[in-house]
């Protein structure tokens, strides 16, 4: 097959991930709807309203025609919003050969449905299911179209696929690990936009870094707790796609879910914080489906439900955070132990 | 018995957590050795140097005299510096009353013997062994005397002495959970000032917060296998002692470690270093006593390894971080499954 990879879509995350197949020498195609888009790629090398100030590889391609883009791909890149991932993979499934790798790298669950994105494109796609790849880590796509040290995780539930993953990905800059637990990695990379709007609002209320890391500590124990009960292995998360990740959108300023919890902070109702934002925030969307996987799975999840509350039914923000750290005297692994499968020495 | 507390010494960490006692009705005596700090703290409630622009409790008091400070204690709490803890205690150990609850704080190994904490305390002091405490967790000293949302944990080897560590330091602001894993939480708390310097060196050198996020999560996996081929429980690891204080460690400018390695980064040699700082760098003595326990325990620590070349050896921190990044290709867990005692699915 040739070395042809398509991306769908534009945004900032597609982008970057573009630019580094194209670095590993890939004939790069990226597929948008928008014209003006497509001929600004096409022409000056720059995506500016998703990544703004960064020049692009001269090779990567646009097109607005999916059936072009898709031509003699080998590798076909799924980075929509988790909210556009099943009509994109619809359209594009008639033009995928079966032999291409398809990898998705978006952080989310489906509307409605509450599925991952894999099961997602296994149900749009033809083929063999085993050639579904996630790509996932503590990767902001500013510091990768820089070609800034960056390290991901590629799960597969074929070891062949993660490693045709890696083989694509793998730069000096650009580091891949492969990784057997699909479940485990789609779970910790759509839950973790939960904890850093909470991360934004315990910020945007003037608490300290100890609250923070106190937030993260506890809210990486609820994504593994529901996580472990979803099917995953438990040390994901204590991985790239878990820790790594978590720690890198909490803590940073380029996360879109940090700043919208730190306008909620500031008392601004949600349809404002996300007309204000105009881009997508996947943490508001995946609190609505963490919240209901936890009801189904019966897992405790006590910093989704406080800002499920903030969210949807106007809970004060500082109120939610007094709920979480008013709670009674606990021995540390009381809540945990059990659902992580280990005995206590 | 009274409720009486003692601090030794009067470090930033100690003065906090004697500020914690006394918002809990503690009636707490300090004790340090410099008779300027003594009065400093008796007479303007203030301890500037360590704690600049903190106003104290006023009930708190301060001594020289350090048989006056121990009288009628029972809660003593240790927080010297990881080179001054034999001495301290043995200074300490005649005053102490059998029944008192002894506490410490200090993250660090003894230089030389390499031991933990509790084990200096348990050769040094009288009495039981299981009266001993660690308390440790993501708490800038700086944010709790501001009385600023924090969680710490509490762990011995008596579920009971845990207990009484936890009423003592509860209030609204300050929550405390109880352990039993007292070599985790002592591991987790020392090796992660490592770590810490790492990332200070990583964003000295103009890398990006991906190569932060991969440095912390392969940290916390290094700290792992060594915490738990000394007998630790893994879970500890990922908990407020584990992974909570070393997001707070290595995401924050209060820490000295990351200062000192964000220093390193820009080609100060190791001695300027710490005649800048002017403080005790905990960080780089624990890297000489890791990379002495990762051979006695047979753990491969390469970012421990890497930061002693660059501390000890002259190593180009540049060429320290690329000898990490640029390792072959691998699965995720390979290296940790096994430490972790776990089956992958």
């Amino acid at each position: 097959m040739k070395r042809k990879a398509t991306v769908l879509v534009a945004g900032s995350w597609g982008t970057a991930l573009a630019a580094v197949l194209a670095d590993n020498h890939y004939e790069v195609t990226i597929w948008a709807r928008n014209p003006v888009q497509v001929e600004e790629i096409n022409n000056k090398h720059t995506n500016s309203k998703f990544l703004k100030g960064a020049v692009l590889p001269d090779s990567i391609q646009a097109t607005t025609e999916i059936e072009e883009a898709l031509l003699d791909a080998s590798i076909v890149l799924f980075a929509a919003p988790s909210s556009a991932m099943r009509e994109v993979a619809k359209q594009a499934a008639p033009f995928i050969s079966p032999e291409a790798l398809c990898i998705h790298a978006t952080k989310g669950f489906e509307s409605g449905s509450f599925k991952r994105m894999t099961t997602v494109l296994a149900e749009e796609l033809k083929g063999d299911p085993n050639r579904l790849v996630v790509l996932s880590g503590p990767s902001h796509a500013e510091e990768v179209v820089r070609r800034q040290p960056t390290t991901v995780v590629v799960a597969s539930l074929s070891q062949e696929a993660a490693e045709r993953a890696q083989d694509a990905f793998i730069t000096p800059y650009f580091r891949v690990y492969t990784n057997m637990d699909v479940v485990g990695v789609e779970v910790a990379g759509a839950i973790k936009n939960i904890i850093a709007l909470g991360a934004g609002l315990t910020d945007g209320l003037g608490f300290g870094d100890n609250a923070k890391a106190a937030l993260l500590t506890r809210g990486l124990a609820e994504i593994s707790r529901l996580g472990i009960a979803m099917g995953a292995n438990p040390l994901t998360f204590a991985g790239l796609a878990g820790v790594g990740d978590l720690v890198v959108t909490c803590t940073s300023k380029h996360s879109r879910n940090w700043r919208a919890g730190s306008m909620l902070a500031e008392g601004l109702p949600l349809a404002d914080v996300l007309t204000q934002m105009g881009m997508v925030v996947e943490g508001v969307r995946t609190t609505s489906a963490a919240h209901e996987l936890s009801i189904q799975y019966e897992v405790e999840m006590p910093i989704t439900e406080q800002l499920y509350q903030v969210l949807f039914e106007n809970k004060p923000p500082r109120q939610a955070v007094e709920s979480l750290m008013g709670r009674g005297r606990t021995h540390e692994m009381e809540e945990d132990a059990g659902s992580w499968g280990l005995h206590q020495s």
